[in-house]
């Protein structure tokens, strides 16, 4: 590889990784998670979802600032109002990598269970070996 | 419902929704996601998985302390070696959270798509009448 291609392909990694630690430290609060739900069903103002999730809008302001630098949300504001959506991504490359894991994790414990099965059946031959 | 059946199912809500709150944490972070990969292929020792990742033994223990709490590793100590292994929980729960999210996505933005044909239909009627 070119040592420009190879500053390119590790800038995109590097680039998809800052976006997955940005979007799963997203998710990891409930009333961030909850925002996400209620943009799922309708568009809201920041004050309807300071309201709703019995918060400050200040506090509200915060966590909607954190999905939106994690591409979740999208805000517009009209006159004094700042309304939220949904944002531009959707999570693939986080279910990617969930998906990817799973699939790991599987192997991994089939590995196991074979390696406990040879056990067993080595168990039950040596038994066999011992009564005769 | 009783309220002894409230309380459990609420307690039972909770729960998820902290389990949620670590794991997406515990994943918001290269370091961890890589030695979550690493165990996928075979158990290390903190030592390795130190040296591996290039970082100090006691910023490696933190971030096996992190996936440890969350349920995504298990650790072993034999001897004056802790083994480090893949942990019970294979991310179902997060899974489906994700899943869900992009449903509730795809319609959000479906119905969008749905609202902006009807504007472009009502417009070119508008214009016709207008030519009529």
């Amino acid at each position: 590889m070119s040592p420009i291609r190879a500053v390119i392909l590790n800038y995109m990694v590097q680039y998809e990784m800052t976006r997955l630690d940005a979007s799963f430290a997203a998710l990891s609060d409930p009333t961030r998670r909850g925002v996400l739900e209620q943009l799922g069903r309708a568009e809201a103002s920041i004050t309807d979802l300071a309201v709703k999730f019995r918060m400050t809008l200040t506090g509200m302001k915060k966590h909607v600032g954190v999905l939106e630098q994690a591409g979740l949300v999208a805000t517009e504001k009209v006159g004094r109002v700042r309304t939220c959506k949904l944002g531009p991504r959707r999570l693939t490359e986080e279910m990617a990598w969930i998906e990817e894991y799973r699939q790991l994790w599987a192997s991994r414990f089939d590995e196991l269970d074979k390696i406990v099965e040879e056990l067993k059946q080595k168990e039950k031959i040596d038994e066999r070996k011992r009564r005769e």
